[in-house]
């Protein structure tokens, strides 16, 4: 059976695109080390026809398909774990830009298309794609679509879900559904789109998607603020997006332990004030209107919040260089906190208001349960989205720390819960939190969820085990 | 067993609250009068809890629930058609604003609130609700929800899906989903707000929402381009969207006869320039920023536009009476119809950049197969959505003109699929259009809506006969 099955595949999408053993390991991996994955063959189609024919044959021989794109995802979602049964369906070849239609502000491209490659191509075409993320030079559109990928630019153009005008998407029976629309208004049916983004592979494998475009920015500014509470933070955000219009492109709120870090060990990283500050948030503007209006407006805003003493001090970035700089620092937060040992993380949001009370909270209790644990909070504050990351104690062990996980994460996910946030705001579920989703989401919900994957997946035939807890 | 329902029924919302025969009669209009609706009953539920019971209530009793607010929908969506078996759940009695919170900038709602109530509970907490169309005295939040509505505002802030964060749901079990998060990153499972969003009451009742506030408008400016062509609208259109950096908040077009009719019968509209033009595009730039950039932007694009032939003639509204008055035009295309006679009416959508060649090719084929007829096609081209609709011939009879409406709809909605635009692009599907969903979309997409409808309502039992066809 297993044989007949490799045969057939590789009758669809050529031998050498059918990979096993050895020459599928790259493919096996999951870089935070969570899972080993592990699959029966790597196969890497070339069209949307033959990723429909490839789970036609899978389901054929009782096989179950997860999709892949960059493999870059943080909660085990492509983790195929089953040598017999579980084909992984590399989505790396399809990676054309098949459409740009400038005068709809639209371009149409392949799931296996690099999403740093979309950005540059919606550049060469007069044009801007905002979503952004620290892996853009390998996660892949198809990946961005079935996580509803988040990042640095969330607060002013959306999740990935806010930047999709339709798809194309197999199914589990191999049909193809044909939606690259490229419509903004289209009220013919239930929104399909938005339940298959999202849905990470467990619905139906998205092939390709039209998304839209923005015009590019031609005014900028940045700013970082050093403060004494995470409320300060709120308010900030709050005033700067009134006096730019909505036009805050960038808001993230970094503790000083996840600031240190950065200095300590990514090159370029340094202290951006001459004192220690318990808090920071860098923000920036931006617009594709002319002017200098920016400017005005986050200079009005620092002198308004500076007379009410809303901040202890603040640099803004008048050009790029030192806009760059800080940025920097910003993206250097996560491999500082690898550099610097063992950590537990934490993808949660809340309201943007309720933001101040839930790091009060959370920091005295996990510091009660984890004595020593080096809390290094920072994230996308505008999205009321933070990583409640953890570093392990000075010179503590590791595997020691990590095996504090599972507490950790009841600690944090409980007052999350509690102060109705989520405990999975922009990473996914994945095979990850599929037991924390069981135990923070309502039955109502979970039997609505199974309800919706029997009636598009009959046979649990798409990532089985993901999102959705398998029976 | 109907006597019995009904005893049931007002011992969950009380007497008063269940209305038959003339007492229904108010609820029983369908103001286009494409359909005249019967119930068994109308019942009017004070809270969530009332609409869980009189759900069950009517399952128990073999009969179908209709979901109804402002009953002000274009499409039959709420137009019950069985006096023994359908009772329709009026949502108006619940119509409280449940919370605001300004640090998140969102407002949480109930199904029967009036949509102009919530812009004004916005307004009074120092902020803004974009969502606005031409009944927003008399439309309900529920139905802007159920039908994912759209209007004036959308090429700024989005359709109503846009601008909702989450939901609390009455299932076809009479459970209660409550989703009243507030979050604007949540991807914990599938993305079910926006799957009830849109769905016209067939996969549950909406009984309440949070939705986004934006900062309000302080910068506003109208224009009104005379045009040669639709090719120009879409031109300026984009022009605008760069100079003003994605502040264009209103971008219609208006074909003349729409115009002239307006001129004709409705008080306060005038001819805006001495001479008719084929096209027009009132367009209108807003922002929270302070300033007078927004001025800036629009004087410039008009005059580069002026150097390359792209207008013929344009008033800038520089004061606000200016500009009230050109929109008083806009809003009067409709009724100015309606007064002129008969009309057969389309909901379109085709990407922006179509736009002038569906246009070309619409109106060409709707005159050859109309002779006479008087197109009055308008809308709001930035979302690429057009009203086109068509005015019967002078001097025809109405009920004679009307009863080409299939043929003319079967010239039109060909012409939008082939193009690969919806046939609903803002009103939804309801029950005016199930049929030519069946015609026009895939047998794909078909089959998973019904999948999914089967899925959340195995019985049937919310809004039958809406949106998916019954068996």
């Amino acid at each position: 059976m297993t044989d007949a099955l490799i045969a057939t595949l590789r009758d669809i999408v050529g031998t050498d695109d059918v990979l096993q053993a050895q020459a599928a390991s790259a493919y096996l991996v999951e870089w935070r080390g969570a899972f080993r994955p592990t699959a029966l063959a790597v196969v890497r189609p070339a069209d949307t026809q033959q990723v429909a024919d490839v789970i036609v044959a899978c389901a054929n021989a009782g096989c179950a398909v997860i999709a892949q794109s960059g493999n870059t995802g943080l909660v085990g979602g492509a983790a195929a774990n089953d040598a017999q049964r579980h084909v992984i369906v590399n989505l790396e070849r399809m990676n054309r830009i098949r459409a740009v239609d400038a005068d709809n502000a639209t371009i149409t491209v392949e799931a296996g298309c690099i999403l740093s490659d979309v950005q540059q191509a919606a550049v060469d075409a007069g044009l801007f794609f905002p979503l952004t993320l620290a892996s853009r030079d390998r996660c892949r559109i198809g990946g961005n679509l079935a996580t509803n990928a988040g990042g640095l630019n969330v607060v002013r153009y959306g999740n990935m879900r806010d930047l999709a005008l339709g798809l194309e998407v197999v199914l589990a029976d191999g049909r193809v559904w044909n939606n690259l629309t490229g419509l903004r208004k289209d009220n013919s049916g239930f929104d399909l789109d938005d339940l298959f983004i999202g849905s990470e592979g467990a619905l139906g494998i998205i092939t390709a998607a039209v998304l839209k475009l923005y015009e590019p920015v031609v005014q900028q500014v940045s700013a970082l603020f050093a403060l004494e509470s995470p409320a300060q933070a709120v308010r900030l955000q709050r005033r700067l997006t009134a006096a730019s219009g909505h036009n805050l492109t960038g808001c993230e709120l970094m503790s000083r332990q996840a600031v240190e870090l950065a200095c300590t060990h990514i090159d370029g990283c340094e202290e951006p004030f001459d004192i220690d500050h318990e808090w920071y948030l860098l923000v920036e503007l931006a617009s594709s209107a002319e002017g200098h209006w920016l400017l005005d407006a986050i200079s009005s805003v620092v002198e308004r919040a500076r007379r009410e003493h809303e901040w202890v001090d603040v640099i803004v970035a008048h050009d790029v260089e030192m806009s760059r700089r800080l940025w920097h620092l910003r993206e250097s937060l996560p491999p500082a906190q690898v550099a610097e040992g063992a950590s537990i993380k934490h993808d949660i949001s809340l309201p943007v208001s309720k933001l101040p009370a839930f790091l009060e909270r959370a920091l005295t209790a996990i510091r009660e349960a984890l004595p020593g644990v080096r809390p290094c909070p920072f994230g996308h504050v505008g999205d009321g989205n933070l990583h409640f990351n953890l570093s392990q104690p000075v010179n503590a062990h590791g595997p020691a720390f990590l095996a504090q996980a599972g507490a950790a994460h009841a600690v944090v996910h409980d007052i999350v819960a509690e102060m109705g946030g989520s405990i999975a705001a922009e990473h996914g579920i994945g095979r990850l939190k599929v037991a924390a989703l069981d135990r923070y989401k309502s039955e109502v919900e979970r039997d609505m969820m199974r309800a919706i994957k029997t009636a598009l997946d009959p046979d649990n035939r798409l990532n089985p085990g993901a999102v959705v807890a398998s029976d």
